[in-house]
Protein backbone atom coordinates (compact mmCIF):
# COMPACT_ATOMS: atom_id res chain seq x y z
CA UNK A 1 0.00 0.00 0.00
CA UNK A 2 2.69 2.39 1.06
CA UNK A 3 4.71 2.02 -2.53
CA UNK A 4 1.22 2.75 -4.30
CA UNK A 5 0.95 5.84 -2.31
CA UNK A 6 4.07 6.56 -3.49
CA UNK A 7 3.60 5.98 -7.47
CA UNK A 8 0.34 7.89 -7.03
CA UNK A 9 2.06 10.96 -5.40
CA UNK A 10 4.69 10.69 -7.99
CA UNK A 11 2.69 10.53 -10.82
CA UNK A 12 0.42 13.64 -9.68
CA UNK A 13 3.87 15.59 -8.61
CA UNK A 14 4.42 14.49 -12.45
CA UNK A 15 1.15 15.51 -13.89
CA UNK A 16 1.21 19.01 -12.08
CA UNK A 17 5.25 19.43 -13.31
CA UNK A 18 4.33 18.53 -16.95
CA UNK A 19 0.86 21.11 -16.95
CA UNK A 20 3.09 23.66 -15.23
CA UNK A 21 5.18 23.58 -18.26
CA UNK A 22 2.62 23.73 -21.05
CA UNK A 23 1.23 26.83 -19.58
CA UNK A 24 4.22 28.70 -19.27
CA UNK A 25 5.64 27.53 -23.12
CA UNK A 26 2.40 28.15 -24.28
CA UNK A 27 2.51 31.69 -24.73
CA UNK A 28 5.79 31.77 -26.24
CA UNK A 29 4.69 28.33 -28.84
CA UNK A 30 1.90 30.11 -30.00
CA UNK A 31 4.29 33.17 -31.42
CA UNK A 32 6.55 32.21 -34.01
CA UNK A 33 9.88 34.33 -34.93
CA UNK A 34 8.07 35.28 -38.07
CA UNK A 35 5.05 36.48 -36.41
CA UNK A 36 4.50 40.55 -36.31
CA UNK A 37 6.03 42.38 -33.58
CA UNK A 38 4.02 45.53 -32.26
CA UNK A 39 6.20 48.37 -33.64
CA UNK A 40 7.94 50.86 -31.64
CA UNK A 41 7.50 54.41 -32.19
CA UNK A 42 4.60 54.35 -33.92
CA UNK A 43 3.43 57.77 -32.50
CA UNK A 44 6.49 59.52 -34.91
CA UNK A 45 4.65 57.42 -38.03
CA UNK A 46 2.88 59.49 -40.27
CA UNK A 47 -0.87 60.13 -39.04
CA UNK A 48 -3.49 59.09 -41.58
CA UNK A 49 -6.32 59.85 -39.72
CA UNK A 50 -8.33 59.63 -36.77
CA UNK A 51 -11.66 58.37 -36.23
CA UNK A 52 -14.41 57.11 -33.79
CA UNK A 53 -16.36 54.24 -33.48
CA UNK A 54 -19.29 54.69 -31.05
CA UNK A 55 -22.04 52.48 -29.79
CA UNK A 56 -24.39 53.05 -32.90
CA UNK A 57 -22.31 51.25 -34.98
CA UNK A 58 -21.90 47.10 -36.08
CA UNK A 59 -18.22 46.94 -35.59
CA UNK A 60 -18.55 48.26 -31.98
CA UNK A 61 -17.76 45.07 -30.05
CA UNK A 62 -14.47 44.51 -32.19
CA UNK A 63 -13.34 47.53 -32.93
CA UNK A 64 -15.29 50.73 -30.76
CA UNK A 65 -13.32 53.37 -29.76
CA UNK A 66 -11.03 56.12 -30.74
CA UNK A 67 -8.71 55.40 -33.36
CA UNK A 68 -5.32 56.79 -34.52
CA UNK A 69 -3.97 55.21 -37.65
CA UNK A 70 -0.54 55.40 -38.67
CA UNK A 71 1.51 54.42 -41.54
CA UNK A 72 4.94 53.57 -42.21
CA UNK A 73 8.02 55.89 -44.37
CA UNK A 74 7.83 52.32 -46.72
CA UNK A 75 3.93 52.92 -47.63
CA UNK A 76 3.88 56.55 -46.96
CA UNK A 77 4.01 58.06 -50.57
CA UNK A 78 1.52 54.69 -52.18
CA UNK A 79 -0.75 56.17 -49.63
CA UNK A 80 -0.28 59.37 -51.21
CA UNK A 81 -0.43 58.32 -54.57
CA UNK A 82 -3.33 55.83 -53.86
CA UNK A 83 -1.10 53.11 -55.71
CA UNK A 84 -0.81 49.11 -54.50
CA UNK A 85 1.63 49.29 -51.24
CA UNK A 86 5.43 47.98 -51.47
CA UNK A 87 6.17 45.14 -49.26
CA UNK A 88 7.14 46.43 -46.13
CA UNK A 89 4.38 48.46 -45.59
CA UNK A 90 3.17 48.75 -41.64
CA UNK A 91 -0.50 50.38 -40.96
CA UNK A 92 -0.80 50.88 -37.51
CA UNK A 93 -4.47 51.53 -35.14
CA UNK A 94 -4.07 52.75 -32.00
CA UNK A 95 -7.00 52.20 -30.35
CA UNK A 96 -8.15 54.01 -27.14
CA UNK A 97 -10.97 53.69 -24.99
CA UNK A 98 -12.91 57.40 -25.03
CA UNK A 99 -15.27 59.51 -22.81
CA UNK A 100 -18.09 61.85 -24.12
CA UNK A 101 -18.39 65.21 -21.85
CA UNK A 102 -20.63 68.41 -23.36
CA UNK A 103 -20.01 67.27 -26.51
CA UNK A 104 -16.24 66.41 -26.65
CA UNK A 105 -15.21 63.06 -26.95
CA UNK A 106 -11.88 62.49 -25.21
CA UNK A 107 -9.10 59.97 -25.52
CA UNK A 108 -8.42 57.18 -22.61
CA UNK A 109 -6.37 54.50 -21.87
CA UNK A 110 -5.18 52.03 -24.88
CA UNK A 111 -7.31 49.57 -26.17
CA UNK A 112 -4.92 47.38 -28.32
CA UNK A 113 -2.82 48.46 -31.20
CA UNK A 114 -3.44 46.17 -34.41
CA UNK A 115 -0.89 46.25 -37.32
CA UNK A 116 -1.63 45.15 -41.43
CA UNK A 117 1.78 44.38 -42.91
CA UNK A 118 2.44 43.60 -46.12
CA UNK A 119 4.25 40.93 -47.73
CA UNK A 120 3.06 39.46 -50.95
CA UNK A 121 4.79 35.91 -50.80
CA UNK A 122 4.40 35.19 -47.15
CA UNK A 123 0.31 36.48 -46.71
CA UNK A 124 -0.14 35.47 -50.50
CA UNK A 125 -3.67 33.38 -48.76
CA UNK A 126 -5.05 37.05 -47.29
CA UNK A 127 -4.43 39.92 -50.31
CA UNK A 128 -0.78 40.48 -49.56
CA UNK A 129 -1.30 41.16 -45.99
CA UNK A 130 -0.53 39.96 -42.41
CA UNK A 131 -2.49 40.60 -39.64
CA UNK A 132 -1.68 41.08 -35.56
CA UNK A 133 -3.40 42.84 -32.51
CA UNK A 134 -2.65 43.09 -28.90
CA UNK A 135 -4.60 43.80 -26.09
CA UNK A 136 -3.19 47.08 -24.49
CA UNK A 137 -0.53 47.03 -26.80
CA UNK A 138 1.27 44.24 -24.73
CA UNK A 139 3.49 42.23 -27.05
CA UNK A 140 2.81 39.21 -24.57
CA UNK A 141 -0.94 39.51 -25.34
CA UNK A 142 -1.59 38.56 -29.33
CA UNK A 143 -5.13 38.71 -30.14
CA UNK A 144 -5.26 37.37 -33.95
CA UNK A 145 -5.57 33.55 -34.19
CA UNK A 146 -7.11 33.62 -37.57
CA UNK A 147 -6.64 36.28 -39.68
CA UNK A 148 -8.51 35.15 -42.56
CA UNK A 149 -11.64 35.08 -40.21
CA UNK A 150 -10.75 37.78 -37.59
CA UNK A 151 -9.26 40.14 -40.66
CA UNK A 152 -9.28 39.41 -44.51
CA UNK A 153 -13.26 38.31 -44.52
CA UNK A 154 -13.66 42.17 -43.50
CA UNK A 155 -10.93 43.72 -45.91
CA UNK A 156 -11.40 41.87 -48.57
CA UNK A 157 -14.49 44.23 -49.68
CA UNK A 158 -11.90 46.90 -50.31
CA UNK A 159 -9.58 45.09 -52.83
CA UNK A 160 -9.70 47.76 -55.08
CA UNK A 161 -7.69 49.74 -52.96
CA UNK A 162 -5.25 46.98 -51.47
CA UNK A 163 -7.49 45.53 -49.04
CA UNK A 164 -7.15 48.87 -46.95
CA UNK A 165 -10.14 50.85 -45.76
CA UNK A 166 -7.75 54.36 -45.13
CA UNK A 167 -7.05 56.80 -47.47
CA UNK A 168 -5.59 59.99 -47.96
CA UNK A 169 -6.93 63.00 -46.10
CA UNK A 170 -4.17 65.82 -47.26
CA UNK B 1 -7.81 121.13 -72.42
CA UNK B 2 -5.58 118.50 -73.81
CA UNK B 3 -2.90 118.85 -71.41
CA UNK B 4 -5.22 119.15 -68.83
CA UNK B 5 -6.77 115.58 -69.35
CA UNK B 6 -3.37 114.21 -69.87
CA UNK B 7 -2.60 115.15 -66.35
CA UNK B 8 -5.15 113.70 -65.37
CA UNK B 9 -5.06 110.46 -67.28
CA UNK B 10 -1.62 110.15 -65.64
CA UNK B 11 -3.06 111.03 -62.16
CA UNK B 12 -5.38 108.37 -62.47
CA UNK B 13 -3.00 105.32 -63.60
CA UNK B 14 -0.55 106.66 -60.94
CA UNK B 15 -3.90 106.11 -58.26
CA UNK B 16 -4.24 102.68 -59.55
CA UNK B 17 -0.77 101.66 -59.92
CA UNK B 18 -0.38 102.70 -56.06
CA UNK B 19 -3.88 101.08 -55.05
CA UNK B 20 -2.83 98.17 -57.13
CA UNK B 21 0.77 97.71 -55.30
CA UNK B 22 -1.34 98.63 -52.03
CA UNK B 23 -3.53 95.17 -52.79
CA UNK B 24 -0.70 93.38 -53.64
CA UNK B 25 1.65 94.30 -50.30
CA UNK B 26 -0.95 94.42 -47.99
CA UNK B 27 -0.85 90.45 -47.31
CA UNK B 28 2.31 90.55 -46.62
CA UNK B 29 2.34 93.69 -44.47
CA UNK B 30 -0.43 92.47 -42.48
CA UNK B 31 2.21 90.00 -41.11
CA UNK B 32 5.52 90.67 -39.61
CA UNK B 33 8.14 88.39 -39.87
CA UNK B 34 7.62 87.48 -36.29
CA UNK B 35 4.28 85.98 -36.31
CA UNK B 36 3.96 82.80 -36.47
CA UNK B 37 4.05 80.35 -39.61
CA UNK B 38 2.11 77.40 -40.27
CA UNK B 39 4.88 74.61 -39.48
CA UNK B 40 5.39 72.28 -42.34
CA UNK B 41 5.56 68.26 -41.88
CA UNK B 42 3.98 68.28 -38.66
CA UNK B 43 2.04 64.87 -39.41
CA UNK B 44 5.56 63.74 -38.73
CA UNK B 45 5.60 65.23 -35.25
CA UNK B 46 4.68 63.14 -32.47
CA UNK B 47 0.72 62.45 -32.43
CA UNK B 48 -0.57 63.84 -28.69
CA UNK B 49 -4.35 62.67 -29.10
CA UNK B 50 -7.46 63.12 -31.09
CA UNK B 51 -10.84 64.64 -29.96
CA UNK B 52 -14.24 65.29 -31.61
CA UNK B 53 -16.02 68.07 -30.76
CA UNK B 54 -19.68 67.63 -32.20
CA UNK B 55 -22.50 69.92 -31.75
CA UNK B 56 -23.54 69.41 -28.28
CA UNK B 57 -20.43 71.02 -27.23
CA UNK B 58 -20.51 75.10 -26.26
CA UNK B 59 -17.01 74.95 -28.45
CA UNK B 60 -18.88 74.14 -31.20
CA UNK B 61 -19.02 77.18 -33.18
CA UNK B 62 -15.25 77.92 -32.57
CA UNK B 63 -13.70 74.75 -32.46
CA UNK B 64 -16.10 72.01 -33.97
CA UNK B 65 -14.89 69.14 -35.52
CA UNK B 66 -12.01 66.35 -35.82
CA UNK B 67 -8.88 67.75 -33.85
CA UNK B 68 -5.75 65.50 -34.09
CA UNK B 69 -3.05 67.19 -31.43
CA UNK B 70 0.65 67.35 -32.30
CA UNK B 71 3.95 68.51 -30.44
CA UNK B 72 7.39 69.31 -32.03
CA UNK B 73 10.27 67.27 -30.72
CA UNK B 74 11.50 70.25 -28.74
CA UNK B 75 8.25 70.17 -26.34
CA UNK B 76 7.83 66.20 -26.04
CA UNK B 77 9.80 65.44 -23.13
CA UNK B 78 8.48 67.95 -21.30
CA UNK B 79 4.99 66.64 -22.30
CA UNK B 80 5.45 63.18 -21.15
CA UNK B 81 7.34 64.78 -17.66
CA UNK B 82 4.03 66.99 -17.46
CA UNK B 83 6.52 70.17 -16.76
CA UNK B 84 6.59 73.09 -18.13
CA UNK B 85 7.70 73.72 -21.72
CA UNK B 86 11.02 75.16 -23.11
CA UNK B 87 11.32 78.26 -25.50
CA UNK B 88 10.19 77.02 -28.70
CA UNK B 89 7.80 74.36 -28.38
CA UNK B 90 4.69 74.53 -30.65
CA UNK B 91 1.72 72.86 -30.15
CA UNK B 92 -0.53 72.33 -33.60
CA UNK B 93 -4.38 71.24 -33.90
CA UNK B 94 -4.94 69.94 -37.31
CA UNK B 95 -8.56 69.96 -37.01
CA UNK B 96 -10.80 68.73 -39.69
CA UNK B 97 -14.46 68.14 -40.42
CA UNK B 98 -16.41 65.00 -40.04
CA UNK B 99 -19.29 62.78 -41.11
CA UNK B 100 -21.32 60.30 -38.92
CA UNK B 101 -22.15 57.42 -41.06
CA UNK B 102 -23.36 53.82 -38.70
CA UNK B 103 -21.44 55.43 -35.68
CA UNK B 104 -18.44 55.89 -37.09
CA UNK B 105 -17.16 59.53 -37.14
CA UNK B 106 -14.86 59.94 -40.28
CA UNK B 107 -12.14 62.29 -40.56
CA UNK B 108 -13.04 64.89 -43.89
CA UNK B 109 -11.46 68.03 -45.01
CA UNK B 110 -9.05 70.49 -42.98
CA UNK B 111 -11.34 72.82 -41.59
CA UNK B 112 -8.49 74.98 -40.24
CA UNK B 113 -4.83 74.56 -38.19
CA UNK B 114 -3.39 75.99 -35.16
CA UNK B 115 -0.59 76.64 -33.14
CA UNK B 116 0.57 77.91 -29.84
CA UNK B 117 4.21 78.34 -29.46
CA UNK B 118 6.63 78.70 -26.22
CA UNK B 119 8.82 82.47 -26.00
CA UNK B 120 8.72 83.14 -22.70
CA UNK B 121 9.59 86.54 -23.52
CA UNK B 122 7.86 87.63 -26.36
CA UNK B 123 5.01 86.51 -25.22
CA UNK B 124 4.92 87.26 -21.52
CA UNK B 125 1.56 88.89 -21.72
CA UNK B 126 -0.14 85.86 -22.80
CA UNK B 127 1.61 83.09 -20.47
CA UNK B 128 4.06 82.82 -22.33
CA UNK B 129 2.23 81.43 -25.46
CA UNK B 130 1.94 82.94 -28.68
CA UNK B 131 -1.06 82.24 -30.62
CA UNK B 132 -1.96 81.51 -34.59
CA UNK B 133 -4.40 79.61 -36.69
CA UNK B 134 -5.05 79.80 -40.31
CA UNK B 135 -8.08 79.01 -42.14
CA UNK B 136 -7.85 75.55 -43.95
CA UNK B 137 -4.08 75.39 -42.91
CA UNK B 138 -3.67 78.53 -45.84
CA UNK B 139 -0.32 80.23 -44.43
CA UNK B 140 -2.16 83.40 -46.04
CA UNK B 141 -5.42 83.43 -44.03
CA UNK B 142 -4.70 83.74 -40.59
CA UNK B 143 -7.90 83.85 -38.56
CA UNK B 144 -6.43 85.16 -35.35
CA UNK B 145 -6.34 88.81 -34.77
CA UNK B 146 -6.47 89.12 -30.70
CA UNK B 147 -4.83 86.69 -29.10
CA UNK B 148 -5.37 87.72 -25.72
CA UNK B 149 -9.37 87.53 -26.35
CA UNK B 150 -9.58 84.38 -28.96
CA UNK B 151 -7.07 81.81 -27.21
CA UNK B 152 -5.39 83.25 -23.80
CA UNK B 153 -9.05 83.95 -21.87
CA UNK B 154 -9.56 80.07 -22.34
CA UNK B 155 -6.44 78.86 -21.76
CA UNK B 156 -5.68 80.96 -18.89
CA UNK B 157 -8.08 78.42 -16.75
CA UNK B 158 -5.25 75.41 -17.04
CA UNK B 159 -2.15 77.75 -15.61
CA UNK B 160 -1.66 74.74 -13.43
CA UNK B 161 -0.41 72.97 -16.75
CA UNK B 162 1.36 75.48 -18.20
CA UNK B 163 -1.97 77.04 -20.20
CA UNK B 164 -2.12 73.49 -22.08
CA UNK B 165 -5.49 71.07 -22.10
CA UNK B 166 -3.80 68.07 -23.44
CA UNK B 167 -2.15 65.79 -21.50
CA UNK B 168 0.16 63.23 -22.09
CA UNK B 169 -1.86 60.13 -23.17
CA UNK B 170 1.09 56.85 -23.46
Amino acid sequence: MKRLTVLVLMIAITASLVAALFVAVLPFAAESADDPKPPASFRHWYHVNAMVIDKASPLFAAMGGMHNVYINSTGEAALKKGVPYPDKTVFLIDLHEFTISDGSYVEGPRKLTAVMLKDKKKYASTGGWGWQAWAGGDPTKPLVTDATKQCFECHQARKDQDYVYSTYIP
